[in-house]
């Protein structure tokens, strides 16, 4: 009985040492070295090559590497009856919930102003707040801690996501309302998961709805974006900048446009990445309990997409 | 009965707008055209010409424009017998407070270096995350609130300050135990009120008992920072960085090495900012309290410098 990990592009290692680290003598093959196809039952993947899964006969569970699972639904040569399960960390909620706050801070507090004033020798101590209103897209529990953070910090925050909900501490709209939404806040967060409702919602007929200047942080999907929207939306003001973590694309491909845009702060996905010594057990505890038939951990509702 | 406005080198336009709005037929004089210094019996002063006050036969109070009133205190020619009021505003900590935590975050999440491989199209995941423990000089009201968001929003936090204290929720650390306090922290604020004890405080002696690669965010006043020892601290890996508002002299010398120190983020005297609408209805009210007699509202108690 074999853990299979199929990760192309990132180092399994620190993954290989953490899993060893809880179980020893763990049977652990690595794509694309896996010679032994027949004794893989369990698969931890992150963007695996669409199809390649077929290649284990006796496959009888995919693990995420991380929280979503996007990547995994998105292949259809994937069964319905497979299980699949999922990477659920505190951590992850607290690193999301840390970057989050920082984008609205730094936009409140225009750190990107002081910094190009700092390189002209610039001091200009007028206006030194932007206020802020916060809208949340998708309030399960990354959403609902960013919410409770900044709500603690002084700021006002509303939720926006598809289903109804009563008896939500803030102010919430759901899909037939997000032009008003849109209209009470400043700084748009993206967390919604990505399914084919939400794919390409932040696109230019979105932006028009915003207040002028409005804030972009997507911490989601890059498939939540229509990038080429993006430019146009902020060299029109619907937009005034944007922090983003996640692209169509990962790397982000050279010759993209984002790399150059001043307007735009980048990182390279790192916002919440889940941290191999904390996630093994439950890894290992699911690896388990597939050989002995227990009910599996974390284990995703392929209907609602999580 | 009249009040003067001395704050040199800045526009008093929006304090007279303000305090005009709550009380319209208020007598005001602005520097440096007082033509009836026999009428003033109140001035608002933010760093005054030293020995200034003496022009006002008649002054009965001195209100800081700000919370600080080291610049009041400082002028030898300030009576003793004079009381002094500053502005408490709670709006005054929750700038201070959110500046210190958006600079934690940066230093915890690493933005310089993201912006540093966004200018080289460089996408790097490895080690996303710095470990922060965060300790706070001067425990008030501004550090105490500083040290409540950050242990709310899950950092580790620990006060410094020059009493002895029983019962405050944090670890705490009193002016023997300095560097005990250093060796166990990883990012140092100064909130530190200004005093002949505390001028001085941020220099090379204190920087060396730092953990090393220490990150400095220096929001109280200019003085106590030994400027000159900073970058060499910086140049030793005692700090890695360091986040700085007040200055020695301000606006900041064109000349100044601070400007073009990659390793400084400098901000313009802009952490917390007193709003004109919000204070001017206590500077009002204090102003109507001289003549009647009344007790003063946010009196300073000389012998604690605050």
């Amino acid at each position: 009985m074999s853990l299979a990990i199929i990760s192309p592009g990132r180092n399994p290692k620190v993954w290989i040492d953490a899993l060893r680290h809880h179980q020893p003598d763990i049977d652990i093959q690595v794509y694309p070295e896996i010679h032994r196809p027949e004794d893989v039952e369990m698969a931890l993947v992150w963007q695996h090559p669409p199809g390649y899964l077929n290649s284990f006969p006796n496959l009888k569970l995919i693990s995420s590497l991380g929280a979503g699972v996007d990547h995994i639904l998105s292949d259809p040569a994937v069964p319905e009856s497979m299980p699949i399960v999922r990477i659920v960390d505190e951590k992850l909620t607290w690193s999301m919930t840390n970057y989050v706050v920082m984008g609205v801070l730094n936009f409140h507090r225009q750190i990107t102003r002081y910094q190009a004033d700092q390189k002209k020798k610039v001091w200009d101590m007028s206006n030194p707040e932007i206020p802020v209103r916060v809208g949340v897209m998708g309030v399960g529990a990354l959403g609902g801690d960013v919410m409770d953070k900044l709500n603690y910090l002084g700021f006002q925050v509303s939720g926006f996501g598809f289903s109804e909900k009563t008896d939500f501490p803030y102010p919430y709209y759901s899909k037939n309302q997000l032009g008003e939404f849109l209209s009470q806040i400043n700084v748009l967060v993206c967390l919604l998961p990505l399914t084919p409702e939400t794919e390409g919602i932040l696109n230019f007929e979105l932006f028009k709805q915003c207040t002028k200047g409005t804030y972009l942080i997507n911490v989601a999907r890059g498939k939540h974006l229509v990038e080429e929207d993006l430019i146009p939306a902020l060299d029109q003001g619907f937009l005034s900048g944007a922090m983003l973590d996640v692209y169509r694309v990962e790397p982000l491909p050279q010759a993209h446009p984002f790399w150059e845009e001043s307007r735009i702060q980048l990182t390279p996905h790192i916002a919440s990445v889940t941290n191999p010594l904390a996630a093994s057990p439950q890894i290992i505890d699911n690896f388990n309990r597939i050989n002995s038939n227990r009910p599996l951990q974390n284990l995703v509702n392929r209907e609602r997409g999580y």
